[in-house]
C-alpha cells in the first residue's frame, strides 16, 4: 500500500545521543550501520517515527530495539532540519539525549552487541550523516544542564563516592576542580544523604558513601531552588 | 502533481511563540486562524514545513507572512510530536520562540494587521490545538534563559532604566525583585554601558540610561564567564 500526499513530505525520524560514565572516562554509543548509506559506519541509534506513535515514543523504541537499553533518562535535545542531511531525501531529525547507568544497565542487547560499542568521548569514531554535530549540541547540552540540574546521578551508581561524582564533573565539562571547593559546594546543597557504608578508592582508605536525596531535591525546586554547581 | 511513499507520513509544521515586553507586561502576539480547524480562534503564527527550506528557515519565512516580524531573536523551543494533536491528520511541530523588541519593530504587518494581535501574559485568550502547552513550555524556557543569558535585553529599547529592566525580570519572573540587590548584581558584571542622557522615568527625577555591553559579553563568554541573576 502507498501513502499519497498533496505535497512532498519531509521523512521524520530520531537519533539517540546515548552518555555513559565508566568512572573515569565520559563515553557515547554507537552502532554500526548494516544498510546503505553509510553502510559500515558509526551513527546514533535511531530511526524513521511511525505515523502512529509520538516521537518520543518511537525514540524510546529505537534505543532499545538497537540497543537493548531501556527505563534510562531520555530527553529531547533539539530537532535537525537542515537540507541536504541525508543523500537519499529530506530527512527531519529529531534527537534524544540519554544518560545511562553503566553500573547498573546491561549495555548492549545480546543480540545486538556486535553492532553496539562505547566510545570514550576523547577517540570518537568517524560518524554518518551531521551524527558529529548533533554529538556535539548534546555535549554542550550536557555541561550546561550538569551545572543547573542535579542530572549527574543518573550516570553514576546509586552509591558513590564524592570523588567519583568530582570525577564525572571534571569528565563533563573537562577541566579539573578543586577537591576541597568541590566537596563544600555540592555538600552544603544538603542533598546527599551520608551512607553507613565505607567503600575502598584504590589503595586509599575506605571513602564515605552517599546516595541522592531525590525527594528533597524535588521538594526543593517546588519552592523555587536552584541547584548549581 | 502528487507525491507517494511507501509509508504514511506525518505533516510537518513549525509555531512561533512571540514575546514582547511594553515596559510594564510581558505580552504575546496571536494571529486569528481563518480557516478550519478553528476557524476564527486565536492561535501561534506558524505553518507548514517546505521540503525544500529548513525548518529554521520555515520559522521565519511563517513569522514574516503571518506578523510581519524579520529580524528577531528567533530560536527553536522543542519539537511537539504527540498523537492527535490536529484533528485532521498527524501533524509534528517545531516550535520556536521569539523576543521581539516593540520599541525598535513595527508589530504587525499592514496587511495582515486585523489578523494579528498582542496579548498581557496574564490575559490570553482561547487558543486552537495544543498552543496553550506550547506558549507554557516557551515562558518556562524564557524563565529558565532569562537568568542565565542576558537575552533580556532583546525585549528592551536599545538605551534603558535600569527600572525598566527590573520591570522587565519581574514581568517574566512573576516576582517582586529588591530594587537594591537587583542593581548591585546587575552593575556587578560590568556588562551595562552608562551613556551620558539620561531619561526622566514618570514623575521623578531623570534616570540614567544605559545600554548593554555585547561586545565584552561575548569575550567574557568565550572565557567561560557565566552570567547570573
Amino acid at each position: 500500500m502507498n501513502y499519497t500526499y498533496q505535497y512532498a513530505r519531509a521523512a521524520l525520524t530520531v537519533d539517540c545521543v546515548i552518555f555513559g560514565f565508566d568512572g573515569e572516562r565520559m563515553q557515547l554509543l554507537f552502532i554500526k550501520r548494516a544498510l546503505a548509506p553509510f553502510q559500515g559506519t558509526w551513527a546514533l541509534p535511531g530511526g524513521f517515527v511511525h505515523v502512529n506513535e509520538s516521537v518520543d515514543d518511537a525514540a524510546l523504541r529505537e534505543l532499545q530495539e538497537e540497543t537493548g537499553l531501556k527505563d534510562v533518562f531520555l530527553e529531547q535535545l533539539y530537532t535537525f532540519g537542515q537540507l541536504g542531511r541525508d543523500p537519499r531525501e529530506r530527512v527531519v531529525s529529531v534527537a534524544y539525549f540519554a544518560l545511562v547507568n553503566r553500573f547498573s544497565h546491561t549495555p548492549l542487547a545480546a543480540t545486538d552487541a556486535a553492532d553496539a560499542q562505547w566510545f570514550p568521548m576523547q577517540a570518537l569514531p568517524t560518524l554518518a550523516f551531521d551524527h558529529a554535530h548533533i554529538v556535539d549540541v548534546a555535549l554542550a547540552r550536557l555541561r550546561g544542564k550538569l551545572r543547573y540540574e542535579p542530572i549527574g546521578f543518573e550516570l553514576l551508581p546509586k552509591k558513590f563516592r564524592l570523588s567519583q561524582l568530582q570525577s564525572l564533573y571534571e569528565a563533563v565539562l573537562g577541566q579539573t576542580l578543586d577537591k576541597r571547593n568541590f566537596r563544600k559546594k555540592v555538600l552544603g546543597y544538603d542533598l546527599l544523604i551520608p551512607l553507613e557504608e565505607t567503600q575502598r578508592d584504590g589503595a586509599h582508605r575506605p571513602a564515605q558513601l552517599f546516595r541522592f536525596d531525590t525527594k528533597r531535591y524535588q521538594q526543593l525546586k517546588k519552592k523555587g531552588f536552584s541547584f548549581e554547581l
